[in-house]
């Protein structure tokens, strides 16, 4: 069963802080071995059943009692990783944690690499390579709507839809491998025409899903905001109305007196990142150079811009002009505040609101999502690119894919053909972790926490 | 079995912030129903063994998926609560937490009060209460000192003692109660001298504990320092060297510019917090009288004050004088530095070191501790009082006993004695929780953690 059966490796699964009870795992061929060296219980663990709990003692090395336990045991294959493993849950204190740990690390565990447990689940066959990234994905979740796109991929939702078009193109491929074998007959296994109307079906298929990407990135990662405006045209009054309306804000990251103050708030469990650029105004760089530094920036940076006018100074086309040279046009929302004291002028605005009673901000509200959204039809039930490095692999295959079209097109060996075709089910493969290699799986598990 | 069965309870056991796992606690008489409600696995948890895990998913009311979880199987009385309970282990997640206590809350639990599981733990004859109030130790426990401190209690030697003594006095007062059911008969079934004996015995006893409360108190809350000096006396270069040498930086909480600067760290287990008043000097209120009055402050709630004087300037008399108004001077630890200078007057101290070459500082840590805890005996293995409740609890009782040896040597009627011994009966029962009120209860677990 287990393809890496070398070590055993521990961590602390719970996050440090304040709590009642603190978890320990350890996974590996010697975790019971390893496990009843330090703890004494009424059984021992090398003779527990998988999925059972045993009470005990933690004793170090000078036989003085280190806490008393509830250790879960899983045997392989029925656990997380697949592997022997063990749960020790203690008095949650840094202390015991850390003293548990070291007799742990004495009697033969390593502690584990961050992701290391995820990684070992993938690579004894618990999890594909999507739903292992779905892992971290869930853990680091801050909005619901971010949490379920994580989740739906933790389930396979991707997963199922990357294998059925590497199937479909396997299938495909099979015959064009096989009419190769057989050349020398002349035999016809596959017609040109229906193997380009199968390229085509699944090479639409992944254009749907690179189009998603735009929308699961910003379920996923949010909404860079950046907040313009001169002076009293009611930018802090405007912010104050979206935390207080939006609810749900996240947090709250003071910035000190240069810096730029942001404020993360989820609107329809989209999470929205504004950076208040208040007190440091563009076009002003007289008192504070590093502060219009940061200005500059943060727009630069930013997925949305909300210039915010208002009904007493009109459109401020001078503040439109220098970020519209910072940041495409499309980006930016224009709103005209204030129109409780009235409409003046004929000025275009895409949104108009008042940050006194309220009026227009459900109309902002949609307009920040549509910029953030645009005009996708995705819903959370469907299969959705989140992540950059599936979006890649999926721009690979297509291109392999545009290569196989070419050569059909141009009459081109089948050979061609066959490569391409190969190229592609690798792309699609690699995805899922079919094909991979020790530097993806680095670069992936490298990000996850300790203990996960 | 359980005294308390009226509700099921629930909350977070492990802390928050970012791991691989979280842990939700549920107890109660309906833990296995209200958890069945909203979980699908295998097995209904109800009919399902104790100490079993249970791979599965949690659902919300929509039927939507919000975690797979692996659920621990706890049957009454085989429980940290002595009631039926289950441990749910999620992806470690706010937003997965909270939406799985709101499913457990909307199907009949509520949210357990602080320390409640353990409170439960008490009623239901799991832990005493020294044990109960330890737990609450050994998880504040920032030393290896305090942490062996708490786990001797946790595991009972504190109650063991108190209940020896009890029981020596129950057995000791059913002779004098005996004796007054007889009284008409004129039975002596115990002697007076005899009683006297005993009552002196326990009370040694009791007064034995009552002194190990200074050595307990040090080892369990630590000891506040106040370094004060003139400028250029080298307190920077003492405080750096301390922590260097310490090795165990516990924390470190920087002040702001007029705050009071603090360095926990720990020596030989014990927690010593040094409140550097540098640059607020004492003496100078010229500058910064807040800052004069906090270190005034610092020096008056200091349990230990470092005078620092140094070979060039000589010692401080006008500091010392000023110290010794504000604590009493068996708390003042007059050193001097610099002795790499050499060595100059005849100038009297506890002292000498040099901040440079480290000479002279294990001495001070031997006299910081020496300071701290006293001339005592005690060691980590001695039943040792740490807690004022448990304190005031035994000079009560020394104060009934106190009262029954002045009956008996006034020769008065059994009855007095009897009452007192009673009295004092209580007060020991108080101590492990067989005497007890709500109030005391309330006030014990008010201060524990949600979740434990």
């Amino acid at each position: 069963m287990n393809k890496f059966t070398e070590d055993t490796i521990t961590a602390i699964a719970t996050p440090s802080g304040v709590g009642a009870i603190s978890v320990i795992r350890v996974s590996g061929p010697l975790s019971f071995e390893i496990a009843d060296k330090i703890f004494k219980g009424k059984i021992r663990l090398t003779d527990s059943s998988t999925h059972t709990i045993h009470y005990g003692q933690i004793f170090d090395e000078n036989d003085v009692l280190v806490d008393d336990v509830l250790i879960s045991v899983f045997r392989n294959p029925h656990s997380y990783t697949g592997e022997d493993s063990v749960e020790i849950s203690t008095h949650c204190n840094p202390l015991i944690s850390k003293k548990i740990i070291d007799l742990l690390l004495k009697n033969g565990t390593r502690l584990a690499e961050p992701g290391e447990f995820t990684k070992r689940a993938y690579l004894n066959d618990k999890l594909d390579l999507v739903q292992a990234e779905a892992v971290a994905d869930v853990i680091s979740s801050r909005t619901d709507a971010s949490l379920r796109g994580a989740r739906n991929q933790l389930n396979g939702l991707l997963s199922k839809k990357v294998d059925e078009l590497r199937n479909s193109l396997i299938n495909a491929s099979s015959f064009v491998e096989l009419e190769l074998d057989f050349a020398e007959e002349d035999v016809e296994f596959i017609n040109l025409g229906d193997l380009m109307n199968r390229v085509r079906t699944i090479e639409n298929e992944i254009d749907l899903l690179l189009k998603s990407y735009n929308f699961g990135k910003v379920i996923k990662e949010g909404v860079n905001v950046a907040l313009v405006g001169k002076p009293n045209v009611g930018k802090s009054s405007l912010l104050n109305y979206i935390l207080k309306e939006s609810r749900a804000i996240v947090s709250h990251i003071p910035g000190t007196t240069r810096d730029i103050i942001r404020e993360d708030v989820s609107i329809d469990g989209i999470m929205f990142r504004l950076y208040d650029t208040a007190g440091i105004r563009i076009s002003e760089d007289i008192i504070e150079k590093e502060g219009v530094l940061r200005s500059r920036k943060a727009v630069k940076d930013a997925d949305l811009v909300i210039l915010i006018n208002d009904v007493d100074q009109g459109k401020s086309e001078d503040l439109l002009n220098e970020i519209s040279s910072l940041i495409n046009s499309n980006r930016i929302l224009s709103i005209l505040n204030k129109i409780d004291l009235g409409m003046t002028g004929l000025d275009d605005y895409d949104v108009k609101i008042s940050a006194l009673t309220g009026e227009g901000i459900e109309s902002l509200f949609r307009k920040m999502k549509e910029k953030a959204l645009g005009t996708s039809n995705y819903t959370e039930k469907s299969a959705v690119v989140s992540n950059s490095r599936h979006f890649d692999c999926l721009r690979k295959a297509k291109e392999s894919l545009g290569k196989v079209k070419n050569s059909i097109e141009n009459k081109m060996s089948g050979e061609f053909i066959a490569v391409d075709l190969r190229k592609a089910i690798d792309d699609l493969g690699e995805i899922v972790g079919i094909v991979t290699s020790e530097d993806i799986l680095n670069n992936i598990f490298t990000k996850f926490c300790i203990g996960k």
